[in-house]
């Protein structure tokens, strides 16, 4: 006989490892930040006690979801330029908006925004791509989400950093302040082939081996980036990378539309993860992602939103769901991409990408508590046949009703627990005159 | 000085006639059914006097979205049957279900489900495509949603008739039914070009100038219909279509996924509506929609659902958006089906399509009051710098607050006025233990 912080009981629990698999009359055991158990609700009097017991009727537990690709300060960047072609819409649009505005003050407050988003649509983990990411780490303390901040580095000077010296000085410096932090880790974000040289890549490589961090940099996110880099050294970017070191179970690779068959056996091979961002590939027209034939090559995809300003939201149940229809129509296959496939490619595969699978992405004893209660008790879920199809399928915000974050409850009954919301709409309106001027 | 029977004020007004426009701090003055004024709120104790006005802080108001293809009953199969190629989905899953199911009550009850869905998610009219379409008025009213009827045509025998001499017979007895009703109106709704013959289709083309209705049918829903049907009479549908005199203003064709560039200019000339269902498309891997070119050659294009068993639900604001990001990605341009279009499609679009634009699809004086409310005060639509922009790319269910048809409130504080949720949930639980059996 155990005695646990926590019991959650639900309807069902839906533990993604194994996979495709819907446990009914089910709970999770939790002792501080780690699963204990899950086990049938019936059986847990005969293997443990506890002061509090949560029952969710009408809903079901699933891992928190991971969201693999985002810049979270852009959120105060959100419909600030719509509809326009990529090279005017960081021209003339977003990059001076962030020449005006990007400081420390406006990390922090646009990722607090994105991550009180983000847990109200059961995110519990984001890996994050921007400026002053010890500030993005502060706001995602602050909202109690758990929070992989990117070491960027770019080959332009920014408010962060002056030089890629700089960058990489400040990153690791971020990543020493966090080093054993429970909710904070860190990850390697040089920008994209074209904006980072061969050298500092090479020092990347080598400097993710010696921090065990990941590096998350986007690669082939449109046709055009590949078809200029071969025709100015030659080489597609993944074979640049392939000769730099890059391509490891380390390198998550994002967007990746434009790829050929021996591209996508090499990543196979190299363990490379893909994060597919449906939404803003489409939004910004970059191309499609093969994703079903990624998946077929025993490729690794997670999912990621990109930022606010090329999705426009956050909401990582409606990115689950544009993949699973997106991947359908590309195939031209509508058993592609299935239901169960890609809430997996949103938890675990999420957690693999980052190299934290040990840990995340799954249900089962000895992980890490990031659980989300989903509540399937609503019309828009009825009739209720397969609580993993109607997750994917008409899964919707507003379902999501309580998060946990290493075993703290960080939404409570649709409520943030930590961020007060009208204070933050407040901080978002005074950037929204600032940015729009 | 005018005594009208209500007013609603809000922090903007999208009339959508004009194009683009976002009116602020105006208010919409209503008299019985119908708009008396669209009007700066300032202004309105200059012309009007009212008992009833109803502020909106944060909010904008819309036309009713107008889903102009749905098969509401079909709403008792959501989640049956996903992820599975549309033949065996069909024969071993859909078919069998509704030859063992489909009758009066299950047509009522899964329309009520509709309904009462569609009207939480802004939805005031839907243009249906099912069996016993008596049944699914009856439902429409019942919620207090505007529904256009289908007299459906289908060439083999259904509970509803036993043939199609039956189908024609009984479609215009419930067009006579409800011939003068406010809310509910009929087309013909013949299923395909494949599932009907010549001689019926003929007949079709005449009764609708005869009952001044459209005609809403599937057409060219993938390339294989469109290949087989070459295959077998040489003509591909269309072109079969033309000569049988069904291209005109009255026809509605839906899916539309395979189309040539003479087929486009000659949709355009006849003055065909085209529906845009992209979530089925996609999920069902029929093929792609060419919006922008269609939009470019002038077509009217309103959008639609399909059914909830291919999608998986009926919520416009998300298909609007699938629909400007999809068209994007698919005419390989950012600029494609910008905001303020898509929303239009789902509007003006929409009523035009229907042959009801004199009367619905925008906030103007003489129009029906079909309104909605959309909170736009939260943090998901934060920050605003266009509401259109906001509603369309970052637009969710939860934000629709207050929803008016022909007047009339039927989702007041996001609550049906009409409908008891937890006595609709229990019968939709009755289906699905029936259903799954």
């Amino acid at each position: 006989m155990q005695h646990v912080d926590q019991i959650l009981h639900a309807d069902w629990v839906i533990p993604i490892e194994p996979s495709g698999v819907t446990l009914s009359d089910h709970c999770v055991a939790i002792l501080g930040d780690r699963i204990v158990d899950v086990l049938p609700s019936a059986r847990v009097s005969q293997n443990f006690t506890t002061d509090h017991e949560i029952a969710l009727k009408d809903h079901a537990l699933i891992p928190g979801l991971i969201n693999c690709h985002a810049h979270a300060a852009m959120t105060l960047f959100r419909g600030l330029a719509d509809d326009i072609p990529l090279e005017p819409w960081l021209r003339d649009h977003i990059w001076p908006a962030e020449a005006r505005c990007v400081d420390r003050n406006f990390v922090h407050d646009g990722s607090l925004l994105a991550a009180s988003e983000m847990l109200r649509s059961g995110t519990t983990c984001f890996n994050d791509m921007y400026f002053f990411p010890d500030e993005a780490a502060a706001a995602a303390i602050e909202a109690g989400i758990r929070a992989v901040v990117g070491m960027i580095v770019i080959g332009f000077p920014s408010a962060w950093a002056a030089n890629v010296d700089e960058y990489l000085h400040n990153g690791q410096r971020v990543h020493d302040r966090y080093r054993t932090h429970p909710i904070i880790h860190t990850a390697f974000a040089p920008h994209a082939p074209y904006t980072v040289d061969d050298d500092t890549l090479r020092r990347i490589a080598t400097l993710a081996e010696e921090l065990d961090v990941p590096i998350q940099m986007h690669v082939h996110e449109t046709q055009r980036e590949v078809d200029q880099a071969n025709a100015e050294d030659g080489r597609r970017p993944l074979a640049r990378l392939a000769e730099l070191g890059l391509l490891s179970h380390r390198l998550i690779a994002v967007h990746m539309t434009a790829l050929n068959n021996d591209e996508i056996a090499e990543l196979a091979r190299a363990g490379v993860s893909v994060v597919h961002c449906p939404e803003s590939n489409l939004k910004l027209a970059s191309g499609f992602c093969p994703v079903a034939q990624l998946l077929e090559a025993g490729v690794n995809v997670a999912l990621g939103t990109d930022g606010a300003a090329s999705n426009n939201d956050l909401d990582m149940l409606s990115e689950m769901r544009t993949a699973a229809l997106l991947a359908k129509g590309v195939a031209n296959d509508p058993a592609a991409a299935p239901a169960s496939q890609v809430l997996r490619m949103a938890t675990y595969c999420g957690a693999k990408a980052l190299g934290m699978e040990a840990d995340l992405g799954s249900l089962e004893a000895g992980k890490l508590a990031d659980i989300v209660a989903v509540d399937l008790g609503g019309i828009g879920a009825a009739p209720l046949y397969d609580p993993i199809s109607q997750l994917v399928y008409s899964g919707h915000r507003d379902q999501i009703s309580n998060v946990w974050v290493a075993g703290r409850r960080v939404v409570a009954e649709r409520k943030l627990t930590n961020v007060d919301i009208a204070s933050l709409k407040q901080t978002t309106d005074h950037w929204r005159d600032r940015i729009k001027n």
